[in-house]
């Protein structure tokens, strides 16, 4: 979209003066810095009210389509004085509150955001007034101590080692049980990183993959190139991790999935030969405890097994489905996990804490130490440091919302909201299959669900199984016509993808409707008032067929 | 430090029940999710009254010692039951908040760390209920288009294109003009993974490094190997970047600096020639706008102009510096920023923002293509989701303190508080050469000053030159333990480097002081009041000198 000059909006915001002088300035400058804050409670009251405002809300979104709401924020001047401030907020409410997506609507069960713990609130308040770097102790001092506390409290809900085991590594500036980082990508990343250096790592003469690069590595150790392999599911951090570290795309193995999409042990142990004969250095082989896609869980004890067998590291890329660890009644479907030599869980999906909480978690508390680094600045060796082993340099104290989660809700408590939102996605299943409108796609694993609306004119073929692909592809244009009414109208939302599927013997694409049931706040009520809200919209698309179009 | 199981205190925030039925743990946790809160106020004010006594405090932080720090927290179980959100806000305050670091003390002046505007705690409350995640239109909507706003205002301030330039590339899908990051680190990392990609890429049949890894695409192109080019002084992110991107960090070419910090621009040109004879592909080329040690500033127009000649990436490293494009007094010295193919700057740094917000600019608005990534169930090619070109996945809507300190603080406000900085580092500078205690180690270019103290027995040695490599240990010994102790006792903060530096024409490593002036609470008084601390200290230090020794 581009805009002509004349057409661009000035920011009206912006204070209505002539010329102020640079005293004014340092004044309004030094007022917002000042302790005496004169109408602060003003602002906290009045942001109070627009994020309650903003939290009541019942639909998923407004009606805005995105080249309207575009054309809002085209203007690239910073103004020169500072704007007033009851403007601007006046201003944010009416162009960014008022068409941000409501998360934490109950009828928002497309994506893996929801709502959180009201205490995230006021914890973020405090995190911003701390004002803590955690990348060093000499600007986190307490916060590092916190932080490994909450790392290794996870940690020990995963691998379940002995007492001594973290009293012995807990505080121990040499071990490194976790790293917090930005995000679950940020992990994955991290962790193919380590895993490469340390497969790739110093030996007699030669510096490590760190030091002479990976070309001089794969020919001191005789390799013909380097791979990565998991599941065709593997979230596309993957794709970036393989990017990033010179690896290639072309080196990350993607193994297909059964009709539940979990991968085919059988083909990743081909794979895995395969890249022997090949003479390819295995950097790792990685599990899904939860496909971005479908929730899917990858058989994680098979797949340890095949690593153990080829003496490689085994990454389990639990950012979704980590907290199952936390329920007695499926904890089973992730079992193997402990036997993972690293383990990425996000704190911001089923920790219900807010974004910007990515976690790594080690088996073996020095594998890090094949990616640190030093500055003299800061960051000495065996210093207490966090930023010694991180992809990341400084961050924020989100360990604050880590440790506050895991204490405020507990394990029983995060049990709870496991258990619930696969019950709850049990529900939705058993509707669907009830409903003629909608085709279910597979069963769901744990609280993610795939399926799709069935025209009318269709239904009968789909019970008989006698779909052609001509069908396939009209019902997919169907699907994602719906999706995207769906979204645009804001009452409901739910989200799509896309999924391989056997018709006739031959692989077509499938377009998928996909449901996240992880919002404690979402009812039955609310899951059938999606459903109805879809029928509603489906009934007012009028999309011929090719047969119709005979007839 | 190791700890026996018997030594491990255990968290007294805990609730002290029995059993708790399953049905209590669902009335809790789903109490933790409601809208209607009981206590709700009470937590809010509890947590205003912990930050706003925190922020009060005018030291640097508390003096406990970090052994017995850690001790607090050492127990690593999950509790069951949700823990008693009164008690456990209290053993926060006790354990964790009385033990941060100060970081917006006016007489904390040894990190880039500092006092922030007000509102950006009423803010981080409320991005924390809209819990937006700016990975994707569909879970951030408005606050992708006010994202891309807010770092075209920006790019604008760096390289000033014109009107038509912005109306065009804005809110272009197509067109990346900045990336927002969670710091500095990963914009510079992001910074030399488009620049490898790019000068690597597609052509002909060879599908680019992307796609086929280092080796081949070194292999193709024909280079023996790859280089990034900078000072000796570059920030330890791209170590971490050259390790990452398979260069490795041989390949990371670090140019020696004057006295005043700056890479010598002789050096840096033989070093792009010997990368030419010994045919290696150099990525890029670094300058610096802010050294993480020192505050030096390259001379940008030169690297410019050697970049332009060698036809490769030239990179800004102005996570520091950057804001000096606010100041009419004092931009020139970062003249050349807008030839730079990428900037990097952290909001967190000098634009007064909380942490975790990193950004990279980019002067072609197509480059960021060549790192793009789709993913089935997202990312769809041509939308308008701001994860397809990102190292990072998921992430908050950090764009709100972005976007608010551009706006409430304005150009003039920024340039108020670089100029004040600038001007408060002179004064202290003046200080010290006035201070016979003090020896100022390099004239400081921006607002980071280095310095040491020295014990009065070496103090005419210092004026007369005639300080032996043997009266420089000593004086490094002196000054790491005076360091220390200033940090422990806790009054006020210095932070401390190393510096090489000529001693009877020989390279010596020289323990420096280093001092950053960018608190605008931090008045005159403040910066005498940390020199006299440590001069109050220093004096309380008893060491040995070798000549008092052999005397």
């Amino acid at each position: 979209m581009t805009l002509s000059k004349q057409e661009i909006p000035t920011q009206s915001y912006l204070l209505e003066t002539e010329e102020i002088l640079h005293s004014d300035i340092e004044k309004q400058v030094m007022q917002l810095f000042s302790l005496s804050r004169i109408n602060a409670e003003n602002i906290d009251e009045l942001i109070d009210d627009i994020s309650d405002n903003f939290l009541g809300a019942d639909t998923a979104s407004s009606d805005i389509d995105l080249d309207s709401l575009a054309t809002k924020f085209c203007d690239s001047r910073v103004p020169s004085h500072p704007a007033n401030l009851d403007k601007y907020l006046e201003y944010l409410s009416d162009n960014v509150i008022a068409h941000a997506i409501h998360t934490a609507s109950p009828k928002f069960i497309g994506h893996m955001t929801s709502a959180l713990p009201y205490f995230v609130q006021p914890l973020a308040k405090l995190m911003t007034a701390m004002n803590q770097n955690s990348v060093k102790i000499e600007t986190a001092k307490s916060l590092s101590f916190y932080e490994r506390q909450a790392l290794a409290m996870l940690h020990r809900q995963i691998y379940n080692f002995s007492d001594n085991f973290y009293a012995e590594h807990i505080q121990n500036s040499q071990s490194t049980l976790g790293i917090l980082t930005s995000g679950g990508t940020t992990a994955n990343i991290t962790a193919m990183w380590c895993a490469r250096n340390a497969v790739l790592g110093a030996k007699d003469d030669f510096l490590g993959v760190e030091k002479e690069g990976l070309t001089a590595a794969l020919n001191f150790y005789g390799y013909k190139g380097a791979a990565i392999i998991g599941s065709e599911l593997m979230h596309f951090s993957f794709d970036k991790a393989a990017d990033l570290l010179g690896i290639g795309n072309r080196g990350l193995m993607k193994i297909p999935v059964d009709s539940n999409n979990r991968v085919r042990v059988r083909s990743l142990r081909q794979a895995v030969a395969k890249c022997r004969e090949q003479n390819l250095c295995i950097i790792a082989i990685i599990g899904i405890a939860g496909t971005t896609d479908s929730g899917g869980l990858d058989p994680l004890l098979d797949i340890a097994e095949i690593a153990q067998e080829a003496n490689v590291h085994f990454h389990v890329d639990a950012a979704w489905g980590g907290p199952l660890i936390f329920s007695q009644q499926h904890r089973s479907k992730i079992a193997g996990i402990e036997q993972a030599n690293s383990v990425t869980i996000d704190g911001h999906k089923q920790l219900y804490l807010p974004m910007g909480i990515g976690m790594l978690f080690m088996r073996e508390p020095y594998i890090a130490q094949s990616i640190e680094k030093q500055a003299s600045y800061t960051m000495r060796k065996g210093s207490f440091d966090l930023g010694k082993r991180a992809l990341e340099g400084s961050r924020p104290g989100m360990a604050l919302f880590l440790h506050a989660g895991l204490n405020l809700i507990g394990s029983q408590g995060y049990e709870f909201l496991i258990d619930e939102g696969i019950r709850k996605t049990q529900y939705m299943a058993n509707r669907i299959r009830s409903m003629p409108e909608f085709e279910l796609l597979a069963e769901p694993d744990t609280n993610l669900l795939l399926y799709r609306y069935i025209p009318e004119s269709l239904r009968e073929l789909v019970v008989k199984k006698q779909l052609t692909e001509t069908d396939n592809l009209f019902i997919n244009q169907f699907n994602e016509h719906l999706q995207k009414k769906q979204r645009q109208a804001g009452h409901t939302f739910i989200s799509r993808t896309m999924k391989t599927s056997n018709c006739f013997s031959q692989e077509i694409s499938i377009v998928a409707l996909r449901a996240v049931l992880a919002n404690p706040l979402t009812t039955e009520d609310d899951i059938d008032a999606v459903l109805n809200d879809q029928i509603q919209i489906a009934s007012e698309i009028y999309m011929p067929t090719s047969s119709e179009n005979v007839a």
